[in-house]
């Protein structure tokens, strides 16, 4: 694959903490669920909430096809997804030295609106898998209408950065005299357990695929 | 207070699952540990992630005074603000109506460097203790070398809004009759037993405001 360019507009100060590899860069975007998209807008910085999918080197978004992002992006427009994982609280013996232990990838690239039945599929099988592995040849296959309502945006990866903060506070060599607790704590995501719908059908068992995604989260 | 300006930017498509009013934003907010920080450079959207703090109708975000992101803020500059907490994944009949249960927030605002040397220390104080209630009394003293090296940039909030999901999938009708399971799968963010540094004085006890820490995010 083409390499991504190292990301110049936001400079990484720590290099031991930037990485531009597609596999860490990948690793984190796999990972996250929900992303934070920004657009320009009348000159103004747009950032919204959004699921995703990555398919090998594209990441793909989507929304309802009356939506004003959709409707700005459709066309081609510039846009930078964020995503951002925290693994915990690091409190120093200063605040100067406090921080948080996180990962997190900055993509930079472009959306433009695919038509292409074939890719829309592909696109749709994978945010829905994006939720829950498998989930796609469980749920009921999708209708002409609902097709039709959904617009599948493709954004390219033309440069990608991720940071990355772990580890104890780094705290000055003077302050590790002080009487002042310092440590981590750890955060995680985890799932707890699933809540079947008071609709179900009598005869219906949570499927392994469920069952495997909560394993999936609270094995992180 | 003034109120809040609805947000026009981003339509809301469904009323039933958007607020404008403070006490909905400030919560998220205040719950929120890493905001995405979109902002505008050269005409391209950047989205970073940093910690921030509320005070009151401010947001205080800060960072390295020789950061590209300050530099380009400092005279201010139109930002937005993401927060978003994800509460569960909803698996629906259909991939359609399969969504994700979340709190969001949104704010459009500009940002200024401040120089005041009060309200500087304010939003230190309110971004340390943002991170674990009470930290910044337990920590030692900011040295001037450290004051000088951190820019603090005051967030106006000129427009706010909130979206949310919650609750079971909503399925169509007919597809109830399917054997599907459906339901959610509940997600919290939970921290972890505190990790004491390595290198802690032997004397050195748990202060009450990690243990209380713990039990405020795993109590959400």
């Amino acid at each position: 694959m083409q390499p991504f360019t190292a990301q110049k507009i936001s400079r990484v100060r720590k290099s031991d903490r930037a990485a531009y590899d597609s596999k860490s860069v990948f690793a984190i975007l796999d990972e996250g669920l929900v992303g934070q998209v920004g657009f320009v807008a009348g000159n103004r910085p747009i950032v919204i909430p959004m699921i995703y999918a990555r398919v090998g080197e594209t990441v793909y978004l989507h929304g309802a096809r009356a939506t004003r992002f959709v409707k700005a992006l459709r066309t081609g427009a510039p846009v930078c997804l964020g995503v951002t994982l925290v693994d915990g609280l690091v409190l120093a013996r200063s605040a100067f030295h406090s921080s948080v232990n996180y990962r997190s990838v900055v993509l930079h690239g472009e959306a433009v609106e695919t038509k292409d039945e074939a890719e829309r599929e592909i696109a749709l099988e994978a945010i829905t898998n994006h939720l829950a592995p498998g989930r796609w040849d469980e749920v009921r296959p999708s209708t002409a209408r609902e097709l039709r309502a959904t617009s599948v945006l493709r954004m390219t990866i033309d440069a990608a950065s991720c940071k990355y903060r772990s580890g104890p506070p780094v705290d000055d060599e003077e302050d590790y005299d002080l009487p002042i607790w310092a440590g981590v704590i750890p955060f995680s995501a985890d799932a707890g357990a699933p809540q079947a719908d008071d609709r179900l059908l009598p005869e219906v068992e949570t499927p392994a695929s469920v069952a495997r995604l909560v394993e999936i989260v609270n094995g992180r």
